[in-house]
């Protein structure tokens, strides 16, 4: 892979408004407070245009309106975080792969497995799985039985797919990850649970993404569904028949119950708990460790995310906030009793 | 496996009267709304009633209640959810067993493995353990020295269990769940934490289920208890010396700190934090994304899930909680104002 | 692996100060309340005081000022937690290790692995790793390309470390850790998420210790890292860049984004949410499920834990929490009208 690139490369592959040399070599990517010689960087988040001035990076991405507080050279565009992801794929050092079924790999009868895809190390195919073109298994996955990989994905090492899941293309899927596990289906027979047999299976569409240790539970009945272009992060718990709407992204240690259904371009921060059966219009923002317990009609930002304070102060808004029903019914009491008063006085 | 049967066998399997055709045949279970001709569904959730008249479905289980609505073939039983749960096990579609030892599976000196038991490629069973008849062991997993797993309990690819762990019969435990992992034991000495090696072990009942990348810790002394029947949720996690007492079941993403004791039949939704060293009753119910901090000496529902607002009322609402101290103390003083001046004024 | 040890060996081994017989044999450790003859046991923590009188132990660890309350023999030192912690170390029963390559490990080309290193059947060792001495790693590992593990460090069964990983030196790593996998970085171009490549490392001190199934990310442009003798429990997530202050301990289920830099010893409870880009100082206590917005300064205790109560009742101080504002104005106005009139009424 090449590790090398003039800036007017860079700038061509970004569609960038090159000013300054166009023929410095750019050889890393740093942070605007840490670039040095031979290295670019970029400025989105406004809080670090205080290392603008003062950079010594070779050249910086930027809009049009930060130029003039540039000493280096500048790339322009309208968009330096998605500029900046574009150059960091030409800087990625992932480790490379070899096409092939590696011999130790264990493949059940009657798969469709392309010549172009590779297969790590110990993983283990079940019986009549497809595995598109270009397509990476890692080390020690699972795909079980009549489980299909769409072109151009990638599970890497230990990703557990059951059986009867599809995966579109361009999937890329992160250790521990474990899709099409049961959903959590109990009948109640006089106190003792019974099983109910998920039969469902998981769809993940194109382009999506799935975070470290992330769980995806097939459908109870019908599948679950995780729709195009999804970035799910790590932790994550998909629940039986929950639909996620087309390039929504969902933050790290949310967990969703079962058969809500999420819309399209959604942002869902850390740590929230969404209910079960409810639906989340499309567009809908969700701020970190707040809980969802009723369907969200309108597109917006919604929080209950509850900021910590001292804990002498925490502990005093909650002794009254646990009481606040007996207070205001006192304040209630007393506003009758004045306004009673003064009807009186002015009487 | 059968994968067609007449609504007479069916009704005969969940023991509910049939009212309508005895012959008709039935080849797979759909939800009420989206069942069709040769499919079986059913109506328990009352807000689905409204898909009864117009049901596609060849029969439909219900209660006694719903019967005159239903314009198709019927099962009659007093819990269609039960039902439903028993007819889904006669389609279920899961991957075959095999019973023997893979050979790359690797096997640990002293071990009993029971001829009938099924151990996957790959995994890797320590010295001394006994598997016991009709167990299925997936792939990948691996079941460290001195450890017991009870007859046809069933661990999917993936689930790593250490060393002196004791698995009940009929149990189901999903891919990437860890049982027997250290505790979180630490002692401190002057600042540097020192490991508190964990000696305990885990005990699992009979027929528990396990979700996908759950984790329960061995004790540091004494074991850490899962009794008969209760039911772990994926992404669980059980810390040292719990206790959960039977039939209780647990929605996903929840952790129980150490040595806190969990009665039978409870009931405890997802993304729940329970504190260690306390005592929650049998058949206590706790909603989701609540925090327990202190023993629950009785039966009921206990919560503090709070649910989003719009972010700007959200802002407002938290605001003034935080100051809540301020305005009551400033509300008392008006009060005390008040009462002294109507005092006052009726002297 | 010695299993018996005299009183007084044990008083030497932990520098106590012994009363009774030193003679002893003392064969396993157990809690206060359970112990029995041949066991020794600790009092730490003073609930468990009352067991003391009655006590079936054949020694018991305790401060000076609990010796008189003691009825067998006792070690007195000032931290028995502590002395705790390093008997059950003689006692610990962990599967041995053997130095050596296992058959079935696959090892890449160019990898330094010390002799006295331990590698686990079926693990994956990817190309350029360095394993220094006495390193056990369990099976069914993965250590990706260009990564370290240092001296003495532990990885059980099932830990994935991605490539350019650096490792410690007496690490312990549980089951299902993934280590170094990508942070979530997306640009986003018209509506449509653009993978970020996440090109940093990962860094992990000295004596770290890291719980099963917990995540961590690898830095976006630079290192995530976890600093010497950090704790972090179970099925904690550790986002890209973030930084983790020497000493600090974290329980199990918490969630840090990007960015974050925790301070050291510091102490954050289970299940709590810390937002991306903010700083936290050293000596730091957040309680559990508890939410951090905003960086904090100072050290101290900080808490937004919400626990729960009888649902009837929260589900009042819901409401009336939900419609704080208009109440507060209402009284407000209240207020206002009272001062004018009692003004009034003063002139």
């Amino acid at each position: 892979m090449q590790t090398k690139f003039t800036l007017l490369e860079i700038a061509a592959h970004i569609g960038a408004e090159l000013h300054g040399d166009p023929s410095v070599v750019i050889s890393s990517i740093n942070t605007l407070g840490q670039a040095s010689d031979g290295q670019i960087t970029f400025l989105d988040n406004p809080r670090y245009r205080k290392y603008l001035p003062d950079t010594k990076a070779s050249a910086v991405i930027l809009t049009k309106n930060d130029q003039d507080a540039c000493v280096t050279n500048v790339l322009i565009t309208n968009n330096p975080y998605l500029a900046y992801a574009k150059i960091a794929a030409l800087f990625d050092r992932k480790p490379k792969i070899t096409a092939g079924i590696h011999p130790t790999a264990i493949i059940g009868e009657h798969c469709q497995i392309d010549p172009s895809a590779s297969i790590g190390p110990y993983s283990v195919i079940g019986a009549d799985v497809i595995i598109h073109a270009g397509v990476c298994v890692g080390a020690h996955c699972v795909v079980n039985e009549e489980s299909v990989i769409g072109a151009h994905s990638r599970l890497w090492d230990n990703v557990k797919v059951y059986q009867h899941v599809i995966i579109g293309e361009h999937v890329i899927i992160h250790s521990g990850a474990v899709i099409g596990c049961d959903g959590f289906g109990n009948a109640n027979e006089q106190g003792k649970w019974i099983k109910v047999p998920q039969l469902g299976g998981v769809r993940i569409g194109n382009e999506v993404e799935i975070g470290a240790n992330t769980t995806i539970d097939r459908g109870a009945l019908g599948d679950t569904i995780i729709e195009y272009g999804v970035r799910l992060d790590n932790q994550i718990q998909i629940a039986h028949n929950v639909q996620i709407g087309a390039h929504t992204a969902i933050a790290a240690c949310t967990g969703i119950a079962g058969s809500t259904k999420v819309g399209k371009y959604c942002l869902i921060g850390g740590g929230v708990g969404i209910s079960g059966h409810i639906e989340i219009a499309d567009k809908v923002m969700i701020t970190g460790m707040s809980g969802v317990t009723n369907s969200i009609k309108q597109a917006g930002i919604y929080s209950s995310t509850m900021p910590v304070m001292p804990q002498q102060e925490w502990w005093k808004a909650l002794a009254y906030f646990r009481k606040i029903a007996e207070i205001v019914k006192k304040w209630r009491k007393l506003e009758k009793f004045i306004k009673n008063n003064s009807i009186e006085s002015e009487k």
